[in-house]
């Protein structure tokens, strides 16, 4: 199968796709795409993903986005999706979990990042709050498991992982959750695993308007 | 499979599951759970679902909350899920959408009911953007498609479906969306299909801390 990522280093959403791709061991180009420097804001883009987001895959000419879209499809008859329903349910029920609630973090580091709330912002109080809860659950879950699902290493793992690791940014100490940060540790152990998350440029407090979740 | 649905009848969110189940003629035991009356708030119930949402499925004893992660599991295998890969990331994507973007439409709509937004307040107009949003998303995909995956009706469907059938409650015109109104038909004229969505009861009223999402 051939590969195409449109890529934005810095995003969370892109480095999900970038460590299932190390791990499978699967050639593929990486486009640099600036969300920043209007790469998604052509006609050309919007072709591709009318959403104008990142990440998004080409697969042999076919073009698919939502990071957790794109974890399932290129986790499909591999070791990081479980094989029986009731572990591929539970799969999705963490990536569900990871957009509704780790996206919190997301969401408040972004906006810290590109100046669209201060810190001191009861917005972002609101914000670090809704994942200090997601946070909550994770360390009670992983109190009693090694891993989201089976305590089995998958794309559960992978897609709840980009975004915690850097809830500090978003000003929340993850020291408040000790087996949270062994499982964070747990992930970066494993082999293959890269994180080549890049620094949100400067740039990103030009445009505001513009999301890197997707 | 022995299967018992922990089932809010007002809920969009129960009502997916139902609908499934009505086409796939699987027998099951519903467990009339109200949200309101405090049965999701006892210690019983925390142990079976510490989100103590609705729905909840159990399945040969085993837990499953979620409404997109037991879709998922209950369309395994069935005509209501594409068999191949793309296809099944195309419907986690529809799910995802529904999650995040549809979602405004079923937040506005229990808000407006519970009183705790009124149909004037600012929070209540920008919910309902989010809500338009969504629509004029499924109206362009409508417009080409059938329905949402592959042109064949699946669970994909089933989940966007509940919501958007009832955004007259949140104020929002769906005669603005042709597209999305005769999809709707179209899925209402599935055989099998029963919509038994009840009414939120005045009681919704009272208790505003609480969520039917999930």
């Amino acid at each position: 199968m051939d590969l195409r990522l449109y890529d934005y280093p810095p995003s969370g959403n892109c480095l999900k796709v970038r460590i299932l791709l190390g791990h499978l061991g699967h050639p593929y180009e990486r486009i640099e795409t600036d969300i920043f420097g209007g790469d998604t804001l052509t006609q050309e883009y919007a072709d591709k993903n009318p959403a104008r987001r990142t990440p998004l895959l080409e697969a042999d000419g076919v073009y698919l986005p939502e990071s957790s879209a794109i974890l399932w499809f290129l986790a499909e008859g591999s070791p990081y999706l479980p094989a029986n329903p009731l572990g591929r349910a539970r799969a999705l029920q963490w990536l569900l979990f990871e957009q509704e609630r780790v996206g919190a973090i997301a969401a408040v580091r972004f906006r810290l990042h590109t100046g669209s709330v201060t810190p001191e912002d009861p917005i972002a109080d609101k914000m670090r709050a809704a994942g200090r809860s997601a946070l909550a659950s994770l360390e009670a879950h992983l109190t009693e498991h090694m891993f989201l699902v089976n305590d089995r290493y998958s794309i559960a793992d992978i897609a709840n992982y980009c975004y915690t690791h850097v809830a500090d940014d978003a000003g929340i100490d993850l020291g408040d959750y000790p087996m949270v940060e062994s499982w964070l540790r747990r992930i970066e152990g494993r082999e293959g695993f890269v994180n080549d998350l890049a620094p949100l440029p400067e740039t990103a407090r030009v445009g505001r308007g513009l999301s890197i979740y997707g």
